[in-house]
């Protein structure tokens, strides 16, 4: 099967190995077709089939009641960040956003092309966003609240969600959504890019609660409005059907093999715990990331010079641990630890980590 | 490896059977990366390689020169029908579309949903779409003119594309885009979805001439900007990156094993003839479509009642010819020969036509 490497790429990101060579035993037939799933309709019952079943273990995973519709949406969150606004915002009502770094900044960025009344009501940018902010005021007189729950380029993550009351929340959950258990019911709007934590890249999955839709404007473009796609099962016209079929492989995965959101969390908590505990322990290793925010997804590190980041990341690679660079408008390292990263590449990770650091330390 | 039908899917469609087992064979490990292509970063040398071979291969089939752009953008043609007008519309023109219906139809809603000055300048909606029209006269005073190439559902192609002198053209390709070389000059921007001719569904293939960036509003969403997409190569965020995989080998089997769009014509010209001279030598089977109109894609037809259609469809699948049914929207059948479908199979579709009129006629 050719050699397979610990990934620790921040998405696209390592899938499980049962879930990859399901999707090659079946390539050239799927399921007594005679087609590969590449090659059949998407008006097929098999294709029907698939797309329920990942909308039913998408809600049966994060307890979603009937309120919710789940959507497959092509274009990934940034996309999203241009829809919601579009569809979301009220007449006479601010929207506000939470800014803690790079994607929350474009989504107050592509609200404010649409001329919206957009209100930043709390932000990390005075530390590099290198916390989740605590101190602010939730203003139920908003049209929504929108946040970024975890940051895969900063290395923070919300602990917890914010309590917003009657105030519809909106979250990109591109890189931890199906990571860990959460209450959907403040949420009007979830998102996510499939890349990270639920399937290759070249979709997102959007959540949204049926109230929202009432909110859709009658006169934007067809494929712009979440009701074309709620009121379609997400198949006005023809949806990323591959990748669907992949975010089914692994949400059954989830379900299945790890059993649940609760075990998935247990395993994350073990993973990073791992990590976070090396670097405690350690002067040569040093987070960036305020110890209350810090992220079980994707976590940052720094050596004593950038030198020797460089030589850590190319050793990695020599011992077969990819993916361990730092985003290039950060620098330094990042392991990304998503559903898919195994407790056996973390500790391969830190054992390589505790030899570099005995060498070169 | 299972049974492989004889696929006439009208999209997703058939793939070339040696693409699908390269999917398959380096599925666990592409090009010795230790990881899937599903897995690797889309900001990794492994992917720039992919896409820039897309982009290339395109231009080499379709002799582009550099005034053109090859971009994928996510959400298929129906997303196009609303970023053509909201790109390239001008103060004070009108833009010009010809109605062929179906896709022509929704493309022209698009525009008007934006408050654009839309003319219809021709339209065969008076014989229910069942013609390509010939007399219009187009109006340089436009800022485009926008047609679709070939009808899906109704069986229709242009045989060839109209003469607009200065007046650029915009033109849906979704189902016949890489069937025959033509001349791209005259076009401001072309786009196809890929699930027809190209690859599986997940991506639209936009090819922009470069003067037409100039068009592109300030104030429009990022992600809804062709400058966006042209200035990243694809990449602002992450690209459909699997789909863009499986049409770089799709363009590499148009390239090396077919040998170019020129040789492609010829066996997509020999598979309709085979299946419109089964139609025009009996009286059982009836083409629904003009004859200088007729679609070498996607070949339409009625048998004498629509009980007969229905157990053609069945018997047909039976005999392991598959896709047969006509679009819900208009009834009876359909044989869609795109790229991939081979000679064998109309081969085999047309043995399977004689037999069932030989005991049914």
């Amino acid at each position: 099967m050719g050699k397979r490497i610990h990934n620790f790429n921040p998405g696209p990101a390592a899938l499980p190995l049962t879930v990859l060579e399901q999707i090659q035993e079946e390539m050239l037939d799927f399921k007594g077709s005679g087609m590969s799933i590449l090659e059949i309709s998407h008006r097929s019952k098999l294709f029907d089939d698939v797309i329920n079943d990942a909308v039913e273990r998408t809600k049966r995973l994060l307890r979603l009641d009937n309120e919710f519709h789940v959507l497959f949406i092509q274009g990934g969150a940034s996309h999203q960040f241009c829809m919601v606004p579009m569809n979301l915002a009220l007449d006479n009502k601010p929207v506000d956003y939470i800014d803690t770094g790079t994607w929350s900044t474009k989504a107050i960025k592509e609200a404010q092309i649409q001329g919206k009344d957009v209100r930043v009501i709390a932000s990390s940018e005075d530390k590099n966003y290198s916390y989740i902010p605590k101190d602010f005021e939730i203003d139920g007189k908003a049209a929504y609240l929108h946040f970024t729950s975890n940051n895969t380029i900063k290395g923070t993550q919300w602990a917890t969600f914010p309590e917003s009351g009657d105030l519809p929340m909106v979250c990109d959950m591109s890189s931890d959504i199906m990571s860990r258990p959460f209450d959907a019911k403040p949420f009007g709007l979830i998102y996510a890019g499939a890349q990270k934590n639920i399937g290759p890249a070249g979709t997102a999955l959007v959540i949204i609660r049926k109230d929202m839709l009432d909110r859709v404007p009658d006169n934007i473009p067809t494929m712009l409005k979440y009701s074309t796609f709620s009121e379609k099962n997400s198949m006005f016209n023809t949806p990323a059907c591959f990748v669907i079929y992949i975010i089914n492989l692994i949400l059954k995965w989830l379900e299945e093999t790890i059993g649940g959101l609760e075990k998935m969390e247990q395993i994350n908590r073990e993973k990073a715990k791992l990590l976070y505990d090396t670097m405690d322990g350690s002067d040569f290793y040093r987070g960036t990331v305020r110890e209350d925010s810090r992220s079980l997804m994707n976590i940052t590190f720094r050596l004593p010079s950038e030198d020797l980041e460089k030589e850590f990341v190319a050793d990695a690679l020599k011992e077969d641990l990819g993916g361990l660079k730092g985003h290039r408008s950060v620098g330094g390292c990042r392991a990304s630890l998503y559903n898919a990263t195994s407790l056996d590449s973390v500790k391969a990770l830190i054992a390589f980590m505790a030899e570099f650091e005995r060498k070169k330390g």
